[in-house]
């Protein structure tokens, strides 16, 4: 039985690891046609000469299977041979860079260099590597987050990686977002009679989804979309699952709980999904006007990705119908 | 015992692989402050890219210890899980990067996009991986042998490494060598009392040692120089030590001995060293006006390079007081 009726699409949209869990498990209960995956690319960077995508590989990778789930991030059965010899030769190795990941960036920026963009290079690939869904960047332009700490300006991977988010933030600004171009697929989806759902991923909030909200058109699209936009909290228990959102948020003075992932997404959510734990905020959300889906959220293994994404898109459906809705 | 005078130097003009060890065999048997090795780069080119170096990464890595003898290029101790990941990405893995390697030619990308020139990310790379000997490229601008073969016009790496020296050859040029610069200190050296005397490693002549000799000021200065020019036949026994110098001979119609060699240098040559097995080709060389050593060339161990080394060096100290040459 499928999940959505035929022709329709669920369009996610999602940062890196936590986003890319959820989008693994629709993609095991979507066909690859009912499923587009559009990435936030503002965390992309130029490291050692080559044009780095951490959010699309991490994306790619995991749709591929070839991600590595033990260590967090990177490619399964790495070696690191490169990285010895680049701090051999004094390098820069704060970014690590596997043999095998290497070996995407380097065909990456070849393929920039001669005129591909960015959903080109991405589509060739998937292509490569076997991942049928369409994964989009959210832009063929640069677009690259600005983390403003205590210790200053630095880009994000600077902040995310080398200072491994050490530096409490004030506040984050998308250098390029004013000029980029959301990806035309990505706006014509959001209008078209076929999407039926959006599902923003538990991502980060702040540097992994609000990038794709501030390209140009993105938010009224999602604020006027025909289907259900629903959202999944990164935020379980009062904590983020992965990354530093739960950091971020009471370094920005917000409380830390769904509530106020709720709140920030409210002007364009239809839905939003939230741990069982999380349960007794499901009345304050409502009373946003947000409908809420109190489920567990937490995927440890591949089945919790499975049937968190079923009762994501069966959520967008009954959404969609709102009169079946209790 | 010093083989030179106090404060005198040898040049080595220097390809890869042969060349390299006749530069090895120098550095056991000099200080590094009395050896400059001059290196071929028009077998430069770019891929995937990146800037490669072949001949001086060969030159240096030899200098270092740390070529790969047994497959006799590259490092030793390589790994190429970064070629099977660009293989499954479909990326050109014709030229075999392996990922130690390929963590110089990304140094080396970097630092020329940061603005640095060749000879500095040389000293820089050389440096790091502990060459004391200075080892310099021939030039600062860019040089391509481009090689006319019966199958047309190819870049030297595509000869030489994709169509493995297979297509018969008519000619060579060296594309933009017109308008590059001999590195400085290559030209200034040729003129300066300290050079004790000049090594021709036993390199290819026409794709390793000409374009080192077609730079502008280069073959007049060594017609010219003051200290003894010597080359190191790689023609032993009617074959090439390494290489398609043979094969090339055969194909620009030149007999294929020492002789040829010899002849093919003539204009430039004080001395000549050849093989024990090509002793009967001395007197005939000796009439070009060329003093010929006879000794054994072919280095296998390490010994043999010091020992050969240590002949030349000795003969560019006989051959600077010609009185004493018997």
């Amino acid at each position: 039985m499928q999940l959505l009726p035929k022709g329709k699409k669920i369009l996610a949209l999602s940062g890196g690891v936590g986003g890319a869990k959820l989008a693994l498990g629709l993609r095991h209960c979507l066909p690859p046609r009912q499923l587009t995956v559009v990435t936030n690319t503002a965390d992309d960077f130029e490291h050692l000469g080559l044009s780095i995508s951490p959010d699309l590989d991490t994306v790619m990778y995991t749709l591929a299977g070839m991600n590595d789930q033990e260590r967090g991030w990177g490619l399964s059965g790495e070696s690191w041979t490169n990285l010895a010899a680049l701090e051999q030769l004094g390098g820069d190795t704060w970014f690590q860079l596997g043999d095998r990941d290497l070996a995407t960036h380097l065909i990456r920026t070849q393929l920039r260099a001669s005129g591909k963009n960015l959903a080109e290079v991405t589509a060739y690939l998937c292509r490569k590597l076997g991942v049928a869904v369409k994964v989009l960047p959210m832009s063929n332009d640069p677009v690259r987050t600005i983390v403003q700490t205590e210790k200053g300006e630095m880009g994000f991977q600077q902040y995310f990686v080398r200072e491994r988010c050490e530096p409490k933030v004030s506040s984050f600004r998308f250098s390029g977002v004013e000029s980029a171009a959301a990806h035309p697929e990505f706006l014509s989806l959001l209008r078209d009679d076929s999407l039926a759902g959006v599902v923003i991923c538990p991502s980060n909030p702040f540097v992994s989804v609000e990038p794709m909200l501030a390209l140009d058109g993105v938010r009224d699209a999602l604020s006027n979309c025909h289907a259900p936009v629903i959202a999944v909290s990164p935020i379980v228990g009062g904590k983020a699952v992965k990354g530093p959102t739960a950091k971020m948020m009471q370094e920005l003075s917000m409380p830390t709980n769904a509530t106020a992932v709720a709140e920030y997404y409210r002007d364009i959510l239809d839905g939003f999904v939230i741990d069982a734990c999380d349960a007794s905020e499901a009345q304050g959300i409502e009373a946003m006007g947000i409908n809420t889906l109190v489920t567990p959220t937490v995927m440890q293994s591949l089945q919790d990705r499975i049937d968190l994404a079923e009762q994501v898109a069966r959520y967008a459906v009954r959404l969609a119908q709102p009169d079946l809705v209790v």
